[in-house]
């Protein structure tokens, strides 16, 4: 199981899988772009980079947090445009893809659907036993939402 | 010059090009999805669609349309994950993306940037003679964009 948390700038992504009742992380991290690319180059490197862990980890599924109304209209529109080109990657190798609202994926992780960035990657360090607080944001939203989508199997 | 009136149900094609001034149409039409298919898979459809026109015509540059803060912001965020597939093709292909606003292509092609679409129908309809109304306003964008495109060149 994937977990995609979109962004344009930065992108979380984990991948876990569960193996005799237990979270077994396979990876997690960032991708990138440079703000001095131009948005369809920064697009390109998401969809080659998202398309290498694809082929390195081969997840039998995704799951990407969706957009809920957002207060700002332009961040939502731009990270709509990341969600499109994964979701064109997902319908292109066959992968399901499946969504969450973030406060149904702060509800299973915490138990409370406004729980906050740090509530969340505390939780996520203390169900996946992992040394630290996973940083930034965005790779403890992957984290958590590849562990949800693991147990959900 | 491909024109590009982005849209997840309905996507605008154009492609004109001006030779010894006067405007060439090469093509123009829609392409369209299914509802009943998962967003996944229909924007992989245009994707591969718009993939296959950009093979058939060799478009130098791509004129699409921008997305102006919209009323309504869910249609806001469909229509940016088709742009982000555009975009990516656009950066795959190395063909250069530009984008206009709504309002600065009616003002360029009617000469008013609150134009009608019945006005901007009629307005692509004269300068590139075609006998009759294009429809529907998807394709009419798309034309107008095309011309617009061409004639910035």
């Amino acid at each position: 199981m994937m977990g995609i948390d979109p962004g344009l700038e930065r992108l979380g992504y984990a991948v876990i899988e569960m193996e005799k009742n237990l979270y077994r992380v396979h990876g997690y991290g960032l991708v990138s772009t440079r703000q001095e690319d131009s948005v369809p180059l920064r697009l390109k490197t998401i969809y080659d980079d998202v398309r290498q862990l694809v082929e390195k980890y081969s997840p039998e599924r995704i799951l990407m947090e969706q957009l809920v109304f957002a207060r700002n209209v332009t961040t939502a529109m731009v990270v709509s445009e990341v969600r499109g080109v994964v979701m064109l990657l997902a319908a292109q190798l066959s992968l399901p893809l499946e969504e969450i609202a973030p406060s149904q994926l702060k509800r299973a992780i915490c138990g409370n659907g406004r729980a906050t960035k740090s509530q969340i990657q505390r939780s996520v360090q203390r169900f996946l036993g992992l040394a630290e607080v996973p940083k930034p944001d965005d790779v403890a939203d992957a984290l958590a939402l590849a562990m949800i989508g693991a147990m959900r199997r």
